[in-house]
């Protein structure tokens, strides 16, 4: 996994995250009102925002706007990507703006949403600093980091990351948002051929916690000084 | 939980389910053609469609017609119904036919996308013995039985079949999709206030095994005799 | 005809009305705004929406939703249902608020807009019902009282309330909506087979009529002591 | 009422009729071939579309291509027009053909539907007499001859061919479709202040009649001997 | 080129424009409001719309509305009429309105863009001679004046305003939006065939001069005297 | 400008072009059909495709999906890449194919569609190579080659390459699509404040040769030995 900070130049936080053949483009902008339900709250939005290019597969794909509205898949990524961020954000200290991640896959190998919630926690970091040097935050606004992995069964045998062969023929497959804390913000696990026994749910779940700790360190190399500040402090004995 | 069986005159298969205050009627409708990519291959297919009547929640939504798209929300929901009940489904078995599932849900409570799949899972067996006395599928068509439930924790302690106030109030929200014997086919978990630790998932888990367990009882108790000839026979040894 | 009140925990107003195997929901619900053209008139608005569950025919039909738009069909129901209650309503004793009336039906088998809209008067008295007694309004809202019959000429002779056979086969379809007091709100009538003579049009309105004082009777019934407040009190001599 | 044959140089069928200030271009097409639910039946189609330049009346409207959608006024005219013109179209005398009727109102000044339907008939037989001559149809097609009228009450007195200060104000609204023979296609009338009496009905046919009889006189002068070959005759005794 | 002005009743500026067999209606029509990201700016807007009635050409189109939304051929063309005249309007003077151009095109034969550019300046200055009448603009609104020409090669040949046959076989084919004065507003020119050299242009360029010249001339006629009020004068040695 | 080929792992042509600070994927794929009135008729198509990320200019654009259909601005720059792409097709000799260019701007500060038809030559060549040496094209396919440059006044200096801040200030904007040999294929040029004398045209043109001539250098450079085979050989004395 590598991820390119600041990879576009006028988007306030943005990262190139690589995951193999994978590549996403992850940008979190920021625009000064909320939606209609939320003015005058005192409280922000963050939403999250996913397309692939046609040609990131591995055959070209009809674009969406051409049939006029999302495809059920990516309403389903987007409503993903968006719950994984706000789980993290402390939304009154944003106060009244939206925070926009658009993740926009330029290839396609397997495990682009997990590579948008990764990628796009760095860019939300990015673009919630540059709002703190700015001086338009003050407080820090996130609870806590978040990070994405994708797992599955393939062939009886337990795998992190699965590529686009492996995850054609997977068993089962697993998205596990999860905190450097070990907690999960979201679990979602699917049987693609026959139902799958609780003992597998665990094999799942250790291989995915594994995943996570290695994206948190990647994520904080990343981020180096620009993190701590963001972060909300724990209370001691909690 | 109660299932009322052929709600509708005209469907081949439907039933009313009611989970507390939620009721939804769940129709089986047969189709004499598939969808373009698998016309010619020699199997069917199973697809689930969701809605709520506008008056069925607290206050009146927009019917989405309106809107002239479905919500991502409703697109999640039929995307889990027809995933759920294409797991247990042979479908070579059932021949070049599409079986449409539509949930309408009357009176909303909580727990609507998984009283869906328990009662759409009847609606479908109703569906699938009509076509078998017609003399159109002569093999079994169902490798397994399915349910669903809706767990969470509520301040603190873990629930089965949320209502909705509960369900608003939430920490953690679960929706569970099992069989029979034990085996899963869908869990998606979202924390909704802070991320949980696995303790509390591993109870979730087994709140949610009580459940699919008197759900099961139920449907069989409902389909009495249609049930059996539907399944596939299990392998000795398996 | 059957018309049970109160079919909904939540809506304001809401009935279950059953005409042969006709089954429609009916739901009232208010909305604290009017539309644009109407905002600081001090006047109120009453709107229809009308929605076929796919399985309620005879075969399956495809959601309007997915096709992202109503059919014209529907289209001329709603405006039809809007047109007949607004006709019984005093706007400006209503508000500044909006009734929707959401006419969904469960089981179609024929005569479905005119269930919807002697239905719908009665889910609209319930709601309205409802506002007076939580002191939101004060003065009587409705001028009159209407109910909707079918007829037609099937073989000949003229019927009322066709079911879906006979409605298929009429020569002669018409709708008649009127009040307890015999004026008429809306007449159409239109030749299936081919165009009908002045007296054939005299034969379907005396039998329109006729079924026209059945369901004004039906529905005071089921009303009971809740009607007479709503309505405005005739002038002495008029 | 002015009808001017052959408006459009393209068209196979055209005219452009004026009622009062009201203009309508009725333009008749023929595609050869009919919708899905028609192939191989060897029967036609007759449907009409209608849509008014947005600077056509006293305000400008907004185009519908723009909302994405027709209007539920549109949508009601249009299946009006389809219906009127097969109520008059033996369509297997027509052959697998689609004809298209488009009603397109260059000024409107009340009455646009039944101009659209009156001048629409002429536009029809002028297409179908091109058929006729390029030999592509022998037998003939109309069952009968249609022209349509606006009826209303304005300040207490039935008049005909509201213009559109008139049709704002007026009590009752109704548009009657009629033959050359007497007999009704189409009856659609609206209470538009308060429910009106049967009396008020039986006046505002007999003026509706009245209209409809001079119409029918004004289209055969329009059309000559060109009439005559396209009517199947009449048999001796009905 | 024949322009009848007035050609409605009640748009504020309206003409019937004939070129050749093309008729295009063109109205202006005046909105007292402006686009969102204009209120408050204290300047207005002008903006054309562009439609075919579906059998102006020599086989029927599909109505825009059907599909949904505008094709891509007329969206190009809204967006030339809307460039072409906001190129001579002084928006400030204008004041906080918006000036919608409609173009709707009755007949086709070639040139429709065009027509629609010079009949609509006209129809812009009646609409702003109405403005200015009303007392509701002061000041010159107009900085200059256009027209538009299409020309093309046809067999070798550069030729002015092409009809539809010359248009469908034309190796090249331009439009060019000029001033009285000799600039030009807007060039477009395709090779239909083959890449063109220069010296072609040159030829088209000169040719379009031409035939410009000719429309100043001849919409100064229909304009009279009305035209040199709204011209902001030009300042001496300039 | 750089040119960065087969920057796709999936695409049978790719590259990222980057002009100043605009960076663009072209992705060339081939989809085995065409359009339905192509269908049988043994030439291919060739269309175009052009999208902008949400983030890629200086401040996020809403998504043309969210929308339902692309902007005016999107068909215009689609339909221009792809007449000129189809201008130098021998469509014959691409037999029943598609050949769809993808240009998704990923960054942009100016000339966004020049670039996209620069980079989108130097894609399609690669996948005709593909298909070269895949054996299914024989003959060669292009009849020329082009490249695109925008060039405009700015301060009253015509200019090569505009960027956004010269973009957005540009007095005159032009983009021209020419081929190696000097011919023009496309010329679009627009006064953007007021209208321009033939002497400034004849400059910019001046210009944009000039440009042309180093993008084609680059292009063959990128390109190598690959091109050649494409090209239809030149019939001497032509």
């Amino acid at each position: 996994t590598e991820i390119e900070p600041n990879f576009l130049k006028n988007a306030p936080g943005s990262v190139l995250i690589r995951v193999g053949d994978t590549r996403v483009v992850c940008a979190a902008s920021i625009e000064d009102r909320v939606p209609p339900h939320l003015v005058g709250k005192g409280e922000g939005w963050v939403t999250g925002e996913y397309s692939m290019l046609p040609a990131a597969a591995n055959r070209r794909m009809q674009r969406e706007v051409t049939r006029g509205r999302p495809s059920g898949r990516t309403m389903e990524i987007q409503r993903l990507i968006g719950r994984a961020l706000r789980a993290v954000v402390d939304r009154k200290a944003l106060g009244e703006r939206t925070l926009w991640l658009d993740c926009d896959v330029i290839e396609a190998d397997g495990g682009t949403r997990t590579a948008s919630i990764t990628g796009g926690f760095v860019a939300m970091c990015l673009a919630l600093h540059r709002l703190r040097t700015d001086g338009l935050i003050r407080k820090p606004v996130l609870v806590g980091r978040i990070a994405a992995v994708s797992v599955g069964v393939v062939a009886g045998r337990a795998l992190l990351d699965l590529d686009y062969p492996e995850d054609s023929s997977a068993e089962i497959d697993m998205n596990v948002v999860g905190t450097d804390e070990g907690g999960y913000v979201e679990i979602q696990g699917t049987a693609e051929t026959e139902p799958f026994p609780r003992a597998v749910l665990d094999q799942l779940l250790a291989r995915a916690d594994h995943g996570l700790a290695l994206l948190h360190a990647r994520q904080a190399e990343v981020l180096g000084p620009i993190l701590a500040p963001l972060l909300v402090p724990k209370e001691p004995g909690i």
